[in-house]
């Protein structure tokens, strides 16, 4: 989860002032930095560094990245009217740098690559709200006011997850996941109406791959059987819900990536290898546990604490 | 749920652009305010126009309510030096203005008084984080960085809720509701060794009083029986958690506030009535339901919306 986050200083580094979508479409430089956290710590999987809104910014939706505030759109998505700002995603033509990281990328590790797009609600929320949202108000108020217009939104951004994920495919990564980080905000009812249907089309459309498929969310625990009914061969779980009663709501049949509490790691090492202790003994040695923290790592969390963890978790777990 | 909110023409004449906290140290001013949303439609309760950073203010501490953001700290707490900070409340000398708000509204009302104030991680979260936060990384990490620092801060600050609220009691409410609106960011496990002995000294406290008292957070599915545990008569429950659901985890003996989601309100009446029947549905017509929004009313919310549901409850639940 965001291993090539924000907490290393050789990124920060390297970044230095420029726009982090700079960086994405520099694929050198997006190269090094999905290498970073592998050279410092035992993690067994790289994660492409790039950004969920790489395939709305690409088709020409203009938004921008700010440091502790995230996406902004000056012009927010109001309706029907501004589906013609979302022309279909052509990957090659629109991202040929990030399909050029993952080539690069796909020659040189020796781990699994996982690359990712946004899903529907997460990314229409960006849209709509002009930014990150407390409520989701602008975006639901849409939802339940034009729910027509909302599918229509909704197909045009679960085909171009589709598409983007697709050709992450091609050019070589390995496993792909799918954000809907906020997602958690809707109540299973809801995520069932407006939400579940294009979600599984993207889990459709990847199906004919045959790679490994993660659905991950926030927050998500009443709805964490709707997530799985959407599709993913594993699913992502929060520290909020304990992780065998997760798997238990996910059921058996699938895998569970978690859920270490992301805070956790800024606090005494040995109360966040306690925790991780608890979270193993919950999976309880069975396979298709993917360990993992919760949510992205957090702004000035100690490098030499994630590294600990990273053994701990190789130490406990490998026989 | 902040009924007076932030959604009557009437409530933001009076207010103008004065300060938040200047309208409640005026109680003539607070009184109409709790007074407006009953004149305009048949709630069965008022509750105070306060809020739950006035006993900070009132011992010392420096922090102003912006709009659109909340609670503002320009210097926010970092560990055991700031517990100075925090000399014990004296409602009557420090809060005059709120107990007279009380008094004068007692005399006044037909309909119960609801009274507040805040629990401790959600008042500790605003005075380490300097404001709102998404993550409560300060939070969580002085938690788990000096538990000792963070249980002394805790009983400081339930000490003054229980204060406040049993001098809210004296003047004249007839009930009280504890908002620990954030705790939901907590796991079980953090909640039981981190928050609940701190909030469970709140009740006890009150048990003196016979009031009833309502325990409320936001996105806390995971942990409705520990707050349960921590006491109330009431446990309040967000929409995410079906309200059958949340009810079975709190236990049959007690009452549920809930929990409908406050962004229906601003879409079309007819689904917001539905979602309304839906929730009335899983109440099953049982004693103990005290039928509400699951979160504040936001902004922007039709005046007619709130109405029509209030008449709406009354002529399905009113035999």
């Amino acid at each position: 989860m965001r291993q090539a986050g924000r907490y290393l200083p050789e990124y920060r580094e390297l970044r230095g002032d420029r726009d982090i979508l700079e960086t994405i479409r520099t694929p050198e430089q997006a190269v090094e930095v999905t290498l970073q956290p592998l050279r410092r710590m035992p993690v067994d999987a790289a994660i492409l560094f790039s950004d969920i809104v790489v395939p709305l910014v690409a088709v020409g939706v203009p938004i921008r990245i700010e440091a502790g505030r995230g996406p902004v759109l000056d012009d927010p998505f109001r309706g029907d009217a501004d589906l013609a700002r979302l022309r279909p995603l052509e990957p090659e033509a629109d991202e040929p740098y990030v399909l050029e990281t993952v080539r690069l990328l796909a020659k040189e590790l020796q781990v699994p690559l996982i690359g990712f797009a946004g899903a529907p609600f997460t990314l229409a929320s960006y849209a709509i709200e002009g930014g990150h949202s407390n409520n989701f108000a602008r975006t639901k108020a849409l939802m339940y006011g034009t729910p027509a217009a909302w599918h229509r939104l909704c197909e045009r951004l679960s085909g171009m997850s589709a598409d983007y994920l697709a050709a992450q495919v091609e050019a070589g990564v390995d496993a792909v996941q799918v954000f809907d980080s906020w997602v958690g905000a809707l109540n299973a009812s809801d995520y069932r109406e407006f939400i579940l249907p294009h979600t599984r089309r993207i889990f459709e459309r990847l199906s004919a791959f045959h790679v490994p498929v993660i659905h991950f969310g926030v927050g998500t625990g009443a709805i964490l059987a709707e997530l799985r009914e959407a599709g993913g061969d594993v699913i992502g779980a929060d520290w909020r819900t304990p992780l065998d009663e997760a798997w238990q709501r996910i059921g058996p049949d699938r895998a569970i990536q978690g859920n270490l509490d992301p805070t956790l790691l800024l606090g005494p090492l040995d109360r966040a290898l306690a925790a991780t202790d608890d979270v193993l003994a919950r999976a309880g040695g069975r396979p298709g546990h993917i360990f993992n923290l919760g949510h992205g790592i957090l702004p000035g969390t100690p490098v030499d604490h994630v590294q600990a963890i990273a053994r701990y978790v190789h130490q406990k777990t490998r026989r």
